[in-house]
């Protein structure tokens, strides 16, 4: 019986919630998603502060359920405080736009990115992945979360002229970033010429994946565990965590 | 039940063997595994013209497995002919490099490769999959396959040592390159100081979470199947497979 | 008269005020240093979780001072949270080693940087600020900060020699990182062949500049100022300010 | 005298032909072209699958030829198995599109690159040849080498479109790729704004520079020959070859 | 008292007046400007051959007033000879554009370059400088320096449509360049989304910064001052620096 | 009858008859060399400085042989103002370490650039080549031109040293740098395990080829000619020519 943390980075449960069922769609028999939202921060992350500030939630939220989860997928598309979370927690931490990304590149010469709104946050977070030579181009759909919930079938037709737009610009596959997207990808895969990648069903099964691989955690090297490190004014559980 | 084809490069069965052994221990619960080797071509690769020759006698081979298996690994370290497979065959293929390496971006900041003998090739490889800057460095060993064979604890110690280099220059996980090191990273885990990538390991349960993502085959794109294709000399599968 | 914030991003008050000396030592006539220390967070950042928690403490230490002074100057040498404290204020925001390296690209054609311990995470910082090809290399001297506080002329030899590597490198100037190293640049600079870049005297200057350039805040692209965002359980300025 | 192997990937016997006689166009008096069409492999290469397989047959028809020339010019614009061709043969070995890259790079600050159809297997090879940062776009024209044969003076008119689009991205000169655009270089030459690169006739003349140059054969490094490979179902030149 | 020289690289006096009022209206208090034009040379330089001549030309000038100034500001948004004049002098060069660029950085994710015509040498100046990551994009406006001279508005415009062109592709800061373009900064801020940066006003702002740090001539590396050169044909004081 | 003017860039005469004799060795039959140097300027290239100041005499030495020669070989390791170079003259235009670089791109993977002395403004060059990711390493042999003179054989082994370092990090074939390395290339052919590449040589085969295609004088791009250009204080023939 795996468990897997899925963790919203940002305040708002309905999106935990709707993160933690496309977990548990993708996920195998005897995966357990085990869903859960920080205890403060913002509502949800759409700017550089909001996602610094998310951060610090995620990793209060993460200490939280160490030792009790086989692997943690953040639910978050800006991989908020990934390579952090990956040092703090003792299994396999996944971020879901990371595992799209990298997952596109087993099914893609080079993939598209795209989202609602503006791209460039996407576009630093690739190049952060070293994966930019791989991105075929970006397109951010002119239409907000709200007139997306508020018109899905326009909200449809919009990204799948999207898709046709960065597979005109050489895309053999699009990763969809954001929670808004959550499910257009199996939506529209009939519909779309190139494969749709999903980041929290990718996650899931890197999740799985890094788990039945069971690395050791490093002891050397810039992700290894922390140990003696003093701290002031943190939940009690990511105190001692960087205490070692 | 899944099938997995692990798709040897080279003529020798031996190594065929090996692979799959590897394979099998990686694979999840319901998961077979089909060894197969290719009809001619080098019986080892270790140089470029050896490396294009028996591309072609992969694809070959994998033609003749087509719609017989749910995903293909290509067991084989210069991950040859990976994207023609990836055109070619209606299921996901994966080589077994590629699959190291980006497990390793999951695990690592960056990471490093070492293998027995010249490391250019596989600077190269790891350019082509665009992943250049996520490496640290590359470390080859001053040592045959033969001799490996010959003095295993000598091969280890070797090994460790080169793993402690790569540690020092920066690698937080260190793929193990080459079918000379198969078993290598299980064996040497609890001695490095980071996780070791083996790339048998890593294909098998890359190739497991694509079969189960379940993407379309491409329309469109630098991978949307071949059809109408005219060919001469080529076994009867393959004609058959660019024909459409 | 012009009032610069020097925010520390660790708990550390000594540092704090280290900084804040060495900023008034940098600064001009007429320009007041208000050093700030945040409320949480970790004593000294060395890791990467500390540093996304340190993040958050930053941002609440900036919003209290929000309106107060002309220019933030982030004393802190991993330049933590700068994009999120550059959008979130409405007055410049400058970062230590971002501003050493920037002001390195003008004296130098390929610059060195030089710290105690590991380099990874400041590899990574200057490949974030887009500079990787201006770097000629990182020297981490194996000297911990408690060491070189124990025999500070032991440390100026062990940083002078790695300062030597680093020109044999090819480096025509070096930035030392890290709060170990303030003052130490002044007490080397004619043992040094080339010259040495102090974060905190680069961030002050580079601070008046960006205040005399009177440059407007965006309102537009990703810089823009935050308005209508939700968050919970944050400080009261720091929630106002996301709500604009 | 001179030799010089025009060698197609392809197995269509009219582009061996039409290449031969470009070739005999650009060759300097002296130098005799001797054009070859592989025994097996795909009748025009247009997918990555094809390019693998052709790059087998090439082989083996260089291996026929190996001693009588004293240099190989590809002729086919996808470079094909241009590296293992350098390692394996004994004198020089030129790709086209290499060539007509090389070349541009002496007569332009940037190039571009135009060709009928898609062009992102050609910003591959530009990547493979390490060119990307001389690439300033590429421009794939919607035209099928079928349609182009039947409406030249469309197809011209078509060509000289996409010229001018690229010279507006910046480019200096612009690379003209695939068989079907053969000799249009010329043709367009008075009408193009700036200079347009054959690549048939940059190989041949670049062909005839290196032998020229008479440089050794390397016995060290990535392209040393081969020596003591063994293989099967190779034709007895090719397993010659390999074996040293 | 500092006092910079404010150095023309071409020999249209009126130019050399204009950059002067632009640097004095940027300096701090106390700061002399030194306006000055060069003996020989292009009246203006918009090629690669007119910028060689003007290095030069520019050189002897900074020679000529080599010790009577604290710092330089090339008054030419090129940045010709930028690092051979810094190899050269004793205090502190800042190049216009360079001091733009890099004070974008600081205000910027990514940042546009607008100019009046051609962009190609603007867009190989940044890559000169290292920051072709942080450049979103450059969009050149239509429009000779004439034309915009005799229709101020419509240039204006112009410039306003291209920033807006900018800012759509990412730009948080758009870099003004050119000669032409001179106080356009300060008379489009308020209708400008982002910052506009103008060089004189950055580069006068950096070259007091770098007087005020006070940073030794290297003694070694790739900037470090001549000695023992000998020369004919060059004015006396120039021959005499590179004298040593 | 094709003439190729062999262009020094410094006022020593007996470095353009040494580059004019290594010229003459490699030109063919029919290809008259003519050795030029200019009128003013440094002695020996080896600064910013000098490479600025030599690139107008040189410019100025080539307007005075324009229209009389069908090439021009810049015989000047730094290929001093070369794309200025190409803008001005109505033939082609090749450097010597350009042609060498380019040259090494057909034998090589990768390769290595060994000189006496400094190595950095040759890293920067390969670089301005766009030819980074093609070079394996660089070697600075640490011996003066002076020190070559007096012991040709100490020098020869220690070039040889470097060349076998460069082959251990990865190099195919080693371009020899510097006028003071003329003809070490044909010496030490027989003792390097891989190619040498000469400057003077592979400039002379280059600029044979681009006489060969005959491709015409772009009209629009980055390297149109000059026309309309005022100037003062050039020579009658460099004023003549930007003036068009």
């Amino acid at each position: 019986m795996m468990r897997i943390l899925v963790a919203n980075a940002n305040t708002t449960e309905a999106i935990t919630q709707l993160c933690a069922a496309a977990a548990r769609d993708a996920a195998a028999p005897g995966t357990e998603i085990v869903p859960a939202t920080p205890r403060f921060g913002p509502a949800v992350i759409s700017s550089r502060a909001e996602n610094i500030i998310a951060g610090h939630a995620l990793l209060e939220l993460l200490a939280g359920h160490s030792g009790q989860v086989q692997a943690v997928v953040l639910a978050v598309s800006h991989d908020t405080a990934l390579e952090a979370a990956r040092q703090l927690m003792p299994c396999p931490v996944v971020g879901m736009t990371e595992a799209a990304c990298l997952t596109a590149c087993m099914v893609a010469a080079r993939f598209g990115l795209l989202t609602l709104g503006g791209v460039e946050t996407y576009r630093e977070l690739i190049g952060r992945h070293g994966l930019s030579s791989r991105l075929s181009g970006l397109d951010g759909v002119a239409m907000t979360p709200q007139e997306a919930v508020r018109d899905p079938a326009g909200a449809e037709a919009a990204v799948l002229a999207g898709i046709h737009r960065l597979v005109e610009g050489g895309a053999d596959a699009v990763v969809l970033g954001g929670a808004a997207l959550a499910g257009m990808a199996a939506r529209l895969a009939d519909r779309s010429p190139v494969p749709l990648l999903d980041g929290i069903a990718c996650a899931v099964k890197q999740a799985e994946a890094l788990v039945a691989l069971n690395l050791p955690k490093p002891r050397a090297g810039s992700l290894a565990p922390l140990s003696g490190r003093d701290s002031s004014g943190l939940s009690a559980e990511l105190a001692a965590m960087l205490k070692g």
